[in-house]
């Protein structure tokens, strides 16, 4: 299986080793992260990138920042000026800062804890992917009634987007394990086309049947009847349900909810932050306009045109027909979720 | 004012000249389509597109077939058989075969009136683009009341995709005019980028404001409260005015039906087909799987990953705020539309 990320020590002392997700799927390269610049850089390129992998990276980042400051003789307030670095290297998905303070409070602590809490965080996620995929899958095949399903996807939330088994992709896989899987639709997922480039890559690894469509597609998929579900990940979830993640997920939930079949947001309880409300308080990340206007480094408009780049929408809470975490599943258009 | 078709005549003989879409907005090149076989390529590969356009290239592919049939030869039954090629070379925009057919029921009368009725079939589409314009606007301030819009479209329907002026883009051109249009937002238009590279380098000409956004933008620029309301054209609209358009049309309709903003669909009366009772009737032209997998000549998906390639959706008539055509706007959602 592959891992987003991962920690590694060699005779060159420690690093956060990433599968560089900028270029794949035509090339399986790895970069080892030394350094927090490194680090930050590459969460800002999204060469390592979905909310659970930031999760870690926080949380490792903390590891590899109290490693530079003894290797380079920082001082404290340039250490926790590094770490803050690295929690707000993306501002959307609430797990990074959560992973970078988890990890952080046990470093404060002293007793040299930090590398070895940032390993049980990444574990965790691992056991929560897997505990809240079989759940949704439960939940999916009951609510639906169907013994063989045919969803509709968004973006990456596999390995790649996690630490490992993937959240909404997780669901997928745990389907397609019990048989009852039989087609998946994925969204190209604009501007930086994860689901061209490795959901298809992942659901190819693992045998899974699958076609890509563009994202202005999904509305009729679900219109015509094609998919019984629709699974999507989170970058940040709201107390009341309202979800952030990546731009386009709310066209995905405005056709479910028409065509009146389950839209189910996948997500470890980590990804919750209940100190929002409400999605209108969730900060989206408006990124570089020339993702927008070039495609595999062709600039494709007109020169002097201007893009509009916002990398995340707010999918309102009663579009939403169930949030499974791994610890169950919650109905927000039904009752206010109580998450726990 | 650029033409996206117009016929010519030289030393050479007749022929359809066209702006060839597929290389704007990088190049300004023109082709001289001089045999049936050149125009169904051009308008295969998109190089003419656009209902309004297509109908044009209907009504001048038969003048086109009819030179041809004098200088080659051909007997009744094959001009028929050419003629028929240039009606069915792309099934979903319903102006394409009504252009052809209506240009040649004027043939068939002899009298060699063809070319004529083409002229003013194609004159007639530039009339009616103008008039319609000038009732959409007249709509759409009356109906937000407000006096300067915000507005979001999707794919080209400017001069490019018509005669002269446009339609959808007309009715932006017509609130510019007017001063009466503050901003708008273009949805790029995978898997083509019509929006990208077509009516982004219109408005430029023109000088509206803009931006460019990727199509799984629309809904959260909608629903973040960004424009007023959203104007598109038509490939096909159905008697009770479902309206089939291009892919992504649909989710930008249940965005502002969620919103409650306008969504108002501009088309000649010749994009309406009254022998559809419902938009479940309207063939969904399903095209390479290629323009979906690969992105300027680049392929980016893993080998051996299938594409899923409908080039239109249907828009229910109840999510249709208004469709404005040269004889006024008439409200699906509201009343049975009685189109004349």
């Amino acid at each position: 299986m592959v891992h987003a990320i991962k920690w590694v020590e060699d005779d060159d002392g420690a690093a956060v080793r990433i599968i560089d997700q900028t270029v794949l799927p035509t090339e399986e390269s790895y970069l080892e992260l030394r350094t927090v610049d490194q680090l930050v850089d590459a969460i800002a390129r999204l060469a390592v990138r979905g909310a659970p992998a930031l999760g870690a990276a926080g949380g490792y980042g903390v590891a590899l920042a109290e490693r530079q400051a003894d290797a380079c003789g920082w001082d404290d307030a340039r250490l926790e000026a590094e770490i803050e670095r690295v929690a707000l290297a993306r501002p959307t998905a609430v797990n990074l800062a959560w992973g970078a303070r988890r990890v952080d409070a046990v470093r404060r602590e002293g007793g040299g804890g930090a590398l070895a809490e940032a390993h049980r965080l990444a574990g965790e996620d691992e056991a929560a992917n897997r505990e809240l995929s079989r759940l949704g899958a439960d939940w999916l095949l009951e609510r639906t009634g169907k013994k063989i399903l045919r969803a509709i996807t968004h973006c990456n939330t596999g390995a790649l987007a996690t630490t490992a088994w993937g959240t909404a992709y997780g669901v997928l896989k745990e389907l397609h394990t019990r048989g009852a899987l039989e087609m998946v639709y994925v969204d190209e997922t604009r501007p930086l086309l994860q689901g061209t480039r490795l959901t298809s890559w992942e659901l190819a690894q693992d045998g899974i049947p699958h076609v890509v469509e563009v994202d202005g597609a999904a509305a009729s998929t679900i219109l015509r009847g094609l998919v019984d579900f629709a699974v999507i990940g989170a970058d940040r979830i709201a107390a009341n349900g309202d979800t952030a993640n990546k731009i386009g997920s709310v066209s995905v939930a405005l056709a479910a909810h028409r065509a009146g079949i389950p839209f189910l947001v996948a997500a470890p309880l980590s990804t919750v932050d209940v100190t929002l409300a409400s999605g209108d308080l969730i900060e989206i990340e408006e990124r570089d306009q020339d993702e927008v206007l070039a495609v595999g480094g062709t600039r494709l408009s007109a020169p002097g045109v201007r893009g509009f780049n916002p990398a995340f929408d707010v999918t309102p809470h009663d579009l939403i027909t169930g949030i499974v975490t791994e610890h169950g599943v919650v109905e927000p258009g039904v009752t206010q979720p109580a998450f726990a």
